[in-house]
């Protein structure tokens, strides 16, 4: 287990050969053997330090940034201090400063194997370079394909198809019947496949839908900490590939979200709301159920989504802080804005 | 273990005779012996299908569905064509299909037995018929009652009693002296006697108040993944027979829930509020500490409750999505509303 | 392992030591071996209980209470009704019953051991008197301070230093490089150091920015049951000493928690945003992301907070309930709240 490896180095070289195989680097400046063995931000950064910017306005941290190596736009080559040994100019810095990010990553590399203790059902399926971790518990008919790590004291339920390449953290929950994609990431605490809310109401109380549908997730897809997803009522929820999830975001039933969504924390989509492609929804929103969102749609921070959206853009709701003490006669005024519209509207007759 | 069992099929003479026992059915019409082998919305059934029709909005899909076997009121018996080989009429067309829903659920049924590596203190005390996953850890004295699973990686803290015929999914943490009664399910990640959120002020910073109480779960409730349920301060926080929790609930210390209320995921009541039977709360709405609301009171999704309700009804907050662009002016007015409303007052003296 | 012992009784002098010992006590008058079995409301206690009052709003409930032991402010001396057998009065009622409450705590006091079930990598490091719960698993380089329980089921990262006598309660998951203080207390489901939700966009979607920092939280801390604190992208995420997290809160990447800010239940707080010391901040509310919130701020439930705060106060956003139909009609009106401002504008005009 190579969990206790030391932290490497990278030389400017090395960098630049990454970011040309993405076609993102346009020129490597200074001396190319130059190593890196941190990323920092431009104020804190060190020598030693790779460090980025991406837009003229961090001029002014490139004339004090003690790091050794950056990453920028050609247009800030004007601002470049002779302490900085070498410069990587690319199209899009940010992007680079992505690519290069996964080099510096201390996520322990685990080698593969199947720890001792884990407890797999002899007819669950795994593929070849798997790690399964301490107390996992893989049942019958499950699959887990190759190179996928499974964290410790994780679950993965019947007939659950894990894919090739993923990281399943630790405590992470799949119940049965649930399909992942390859190179899917989940975060601990989230659960994968927990029932819809569904209840039938009767004379002696709610009466239990049983949720017999499952769960897709895409390709690519990344899921948060404490994450819920509930399985269909009958048939999949539906997660795109390369959406990305943030931690404690609530997917209700039938939900279907379009590729490469991005959704911020404490985000709650109610059962069989569709979002279309590229959709982005700030944290807190809450979407309503039943809803069709189109795709390139926006929410900004805890805003309540109660109405289909049918055009791109970015929507909004809910009032801005204020001192409590004035907001609360605002708020207490809200009450009677219709009334004060019929007022208007009487004051305008009258004077017309 | 049957974990592996394959799916069934039902005839439709079986699922007659299952709804008759409920009193729902009033008519089997058609071929008795027909087989559903799975439940699908009408427009997506396929030969060998159930499915079902609640109201005459769905006559359109009868014209189209392809299932062989359909519960339905008998309001639509002139919609059906000859493809449908069998029609159970009944009298609350959602309540059957809840009903029947179970026979088709492929959660696994797991067989009686204690996994050798559950960790089970010698002064616990487990009922006949139970399952105890693998790694589940129950600490001293507590109960698990007769037919009662409780799934892999769960913790059952010291003197907690869990009721007949539950249901505890795969890491789940219940802490001690926690009380659940029969027929309860509780989803994965829940934690239940965490403790409340109770400090005092001091001079040094936040003294914790230890939390003594209590967590009590009547009969047949249902409680989501990831719902949080804290122990009282000094008695027990209280959730009623028949209370339906969904995904990310957060439910304070001292908080009492009325029977058969229904709460939707990301909803947080805060502490000693009460809640009468039958209340249903929408997702994301948020409940004020020490308030009072009666029975039947239905809060709409994300709204936020800092008064006690009298009165049943629904009840509403906030304001409804817009156009990023245009709301920015109107939530900037929001901050002059009562200005506002004393302009158009002095308006209307002048006017009179 | 002690977690059946019995509740112990504490005599009224045993706890006036104790509060004397925190300079809270001004006098024990009654008789001093009065035993206290249990803590409860002045409305409930019985014969045997102790209870407590803060303010004269409670002299009607001393006129009812069948407490034995009674801690409360001299102002209410005159209350007190023959049935009580000691009273203990303090200066600051609330912070001495906070003291108190610890004898009463029925938590599993466990004795120090390491099960014999846990998996912890050779180069892991224990302090003395420390309990290692059943199926824990603890990484390669992590450490685990003097006298901390580490619950059943939990898992500690790579590198990550758990303080001295902290309370780590079953199913927590410390992910790699984490620092948690001395006292620290993590309650279950919660996960501290996962990925901070970072991507750059590219043309083949979401490209992950890996999450390089790490977490630090400091001395005294609380987590409540479900919180999610992310890792930072290149520098920790800091929780400052003291502070209390209640369940279900989510704390992003390079997010600056000022020492004893108390953030309530389901509170999300986005990336690289500072609180400074002292904030209280009230269920439910969202704050944006890139925001100063200064010292001594409070914000009340379920506010959106999208701009950074200079001036210490209470602040607030969003409308209160009213009867749906009603608010129907005021939330409609919103959407036109700008266009009112100029009609009122008008009118004015149009009057002057």
């Amino acid at each position: 287990v190579s969990q206790n490896s030391l932290q490497e180095a990278f030389s400017a070289q090395s960098l630049a050969d990454l970011l040309q195989a993405d076609c993102l680097l346009t020129e490597l400046v200074g001396c190319s053997d130059t190593l890196c063995e941190s990323i920092m931000p431009l104020a804190k950064a060190q020598p030693g330090s790779l460090s980025f910017a991406v837009s003229e306005k961090q001029a002014p941290l490139l004339e004090i940034t003690k790091a050794s190596v950056l990453i920028l736009p050609s247009s800030l080559k004007a601002f470049i201090k002779p302490s900085v040994r070498a410069c990587l100019y690319v199209t899009a810095p940010y992007l680079a400063y992505a690519k290069v990010s996964s080099l510096f990553d201390k996520c322990p590399a685990q080698d593969a194997g199947i720890h001792s203790s884990a407890i797999i059902h002899e007819t669950a399926n795994l593929g070849v370079n798997v790690y399964i971790g301490p107390n996992v518990v893989i049942e019958a008919q499950a699959k887990v394909s190759d190179n996928t790590y499974i964290g410790a004291n994780s679950f993965i339920g019947a007939r659950t198809q894990v894919g090739e390449g993923c990281r399943i953290h630790p405590n992470v929950t799949l119940y049965h019947d649930v399909q992942i994609g390859d190179r899917v990431i989940i975060h601990s605490s989230a659960v994968i496949g927990s029932d819809g809310f569904g209840f039938a109401p009767s004379q002696d109380g709610w009466v239990k839908i049983h949720q017999i549908g499952g769960v897709t997730l895409g390709d690519d897809v990344e899921v948060g900490a404490g994450t819920t997803i509930d399985r269909g009522a009958l048939e999949d929820t539906f997660i795109g590939a390369g959406v990305k999830l943030d931690n404690q975001v609530q997917i209700a039933h039938n939900v279907h979200l379009g590729e490469h969504c991005a959704v911020a924390a404490c985000v709650g989509i109610a059962g069989s709301t569709k979002l279309g492609k590229g959709c982005t929804v700030a944290g807190g929103v809450g979407i309503a159920g039943h809803l069709d969102i189109t795709e390139d749609v926006h929410f900004t921070g805890n805003t309540t989504v109660t109405r289909s959206v049918r055009k791109p853009g970015s929507y909004s709701s809910g009032t801005v802080i204020e001192p409590s003490g004035q907001w609360r006669k605002n708020a207490a005024r809200f009450r009677s804005l219709d009334e004060l519209f019929r007022r208007v509207k009487m004051l305008e007759k009258k004077l017309s």
